[in-house]
């Protein structure tokens, strides 16, 4: 039994960090690395690249939003061609980056805004497949469940359904909004707990009290709020005294 | 007998346009195309790189400075480090789109104030053959006889030798600055018969009036100044009636 | 009687220009003056106020969204905070070129989008005027009628009311929306004798065939589109013909 | 007996935070405010302003180069009109600021590489003395002595003496580069008591051992490196020992 454990890495700029990835590097298996429009530049990108290869953590791209001083966080009106043209040149801008660091691209991710809309809305959804599988359709999708899951499913591309391992999640599956109580669990032993039964028996207890059947290639990891490492430290020794490996991702044959 | 006429394609941003595309896709057979540090967007970049590959022009990539506002023409004192990571970022966005077209890129020149200094100093001939290598080296550097392309000789890089068509050579086979008479030759016929002579007969009349042997495997034409369309045509024009073939570079086979 | 005619100016960016400035220079009395969030850089802001300035054109600023490569067309979802420090910091930046050009900002009005936005939005609106009122009070809000005009009113702000020259209007006194029929009027002549009416007798004929009240305190004339510098004259002409003094917008005494 | 301490701050953008400013404002007696270029965004310059009012912190402007990804530290070859514009453009922005939290701008100092550049370089040094004077001539000129405080005095500017707590300096009063031996002071005991020296006796040792007369009306404290807030604690707690004051800049009468 296996399961990979992945991070939001390389989100600095310039002589900006955000978050501590120099740990996380020694707890996860794949790292979703920004892209130079909502964080990232080519010396981070290059650097994260590269520590990935040394580790063999799998590189995914994490495009995001044309807004560094947003973070990608708010939400833009785009049309599918600019959605689709924008994620291509980040999956480019990266993809110079595995080859010249000699490993390759894995997976792929929305990044913030653009990630929320591409779960939920269509154009924004296959405005992101159209540019994966444009260029690269052995790429990974990796997502919660939901519409860019299916359109990427549809388009032929490999998907990874992703569990956010501290947010809570409501008895339909989607998430409990950060606004409302439950939304994000903050027990340590609880969050590990959660995640064991996740991978092991393919349960979540919903804040419902519901016992939600939850699909789990992937485990969400943060990296960039207090406590955040601990968490991750916490859910990595807990999976491996549980018997479960942690491995990167592995497409389709 | 056969020679590459070369433009610097898409070099608008966003709402914004620069040169005559259009017209010049008709002329050309290889275009450098600006990636989005000096100039370009994603949506420009893939409406370029579509409409070479619709016509069989060659593409290249035509990295430069960030320095949108100053359209990559300032000098900037940059790391090895940050060139060629700037370099790469920018080859592998390109990339995106070639590949999204169904095409491949062919060439590397550098932009503006980026290509002087890689003509003329090691360091940054050197951290753009380190990109250009790392990414792919098959591609071609495409540069004036200099530092650049003594340095992507020995990394092993295919190197293609530009002639500017319509600017003054000193004896030495440097080019007469902008500033000095005799820079920049305007008379239409006069710089085509130049085009024409360097490619068939591998001589250009420097200003000092010496016959310089010449190596010309591309001719660049520019495409954002008034009457520089026309000259493009007649430069074409020309070489057709001596009987030479316009066609993109081929490199190493 | 008097009206003001206003465009916008200072579009460009860095190398990049957008409409005919010194054709519009000779032909209006205010100008929208682009603060580097959408377009316009600290080299054209300084030229644009200083040729308003030799000229006696009243300056205004055109603060946008912060997307250049969109050219502030896109909608933004930001926080009202977010708007208001926006648009301080554009205000700010343009008051420095008015500073030291000698002369004074006269008015406000919010680029595309944004504007749209504060005209129809309430949080928009009051984000818009608060950083106005919070930058200088005397400021003449230019604005059609709508939200942000109410507004502006409110928080005592003096407002000017903008007519579209070329645009139908409804019979609610709102735009007949660009993807339907009548949405633009393209005979320069229609649209010189319709000005004239407006200021001259306070009316307009809606596309309904209402004769619609309106006020027109100064009337918004394109300069980036072919033909539009024409149409600009066309106005000009006409309203002098009319016996209409065109003189920049007056603030409260 | 007086002196100011200065520190950087608002050197975060967007998401990114940098520096300890928190502490800082309770340490320093004046601020540099980044402006936009290098760091700082309208949120972070509108909250620091408005912490610097509530607290009696005098407000500088910190303009730097536009290279956000570079943090303003790497040379860049720009026209005079290029940097006096850039400049304007941000002492108007941050105005902007002062303005809304209704305080006012005491004092401009330029940033990393444009400020080395303005205190070495006639051309740079009268470009930001130019746009400072256009702008408003009662603002003081922070710097080193050099080129910069001599160009501002000549333009009627008032110029406070800038001391630079944790670094050595050589017999001719310039600081020893930073890749010399001596070039930083760690010991905190040490520092403290050079500044006190420097403030209540008019020298400072320097690395040739001489006893260096110099002029100090104000001091730079770090933020942005480890250990660097105690630094500034221990400074400011020894002044006060020795009976001087800490007050923010105040210009002629």
């Amino acid at each position: 039994m296996h399961v990979d454990l992945v991070a939001d890495l390389g989100e600095g700029f310039g002589a900006y960090r955000m978050g501590d990835d120099a740990t996380l590097l020694d707890v996860v298996s794949s790292a979703n690395v920004a892209c130079g429009f909502h964080a990232g530049d080519p010396r981070l990108m290059e650097e994260t690249v590269a520590a990935c290869a040394a580790r063999g953590i799998g590189v995914g791209a994490h495009p995001g939003f044309p807004d560094l001083v947003g973070f990608g966080r708010r939400a833009m009106d785009l049309t599918a061609r600019e959605v689709r043209t924008d994620v291509l040149y980040q999956l480019g801008a990266l993809g110079a980056f595995t080859t010249a660091c000699g490993t390759r691209m894995r997976h792929v991710t929305p990044h913030g805004r653009l990630g929320n809309l591409a779960m939920s809305e269509r154009p924004y959804a296959e405005a992101v497949v159209g540019a994966v599988a444009a260029y690269d359709p052995s790429l990974i999708m990796v997502t919660q469940d939901g519409v860019l899951a299916e359109t990427a499913r549809k388009a032929g591309l490999p998907v990874a359904i992703l569990m956010l391992a501290d947010r809570g999640y409501r008895d339909d599956g989607t998430l409990v909004p950060r606004r409302e109580p439950g939304a994000v669990i903050t027990d340590p032993g609880a969050v590990a707990a959660r995640v064991v039964r996740a991978v092991t028996g393919g349960v979540v207890r919903t804040i419902g009290g519901r016992e939600l059947p939850i699909a789990c290639d992937t485990v969400l990891v943060h990296g960039d709020t207090p406590g955040a490492v601990g968490l991750a430290r916490g859910i990595r020794d807990a999976l491996r005294e549980a018997g479960v490996d942690i491995a990167p991702l592995v497409g389709a044959p």
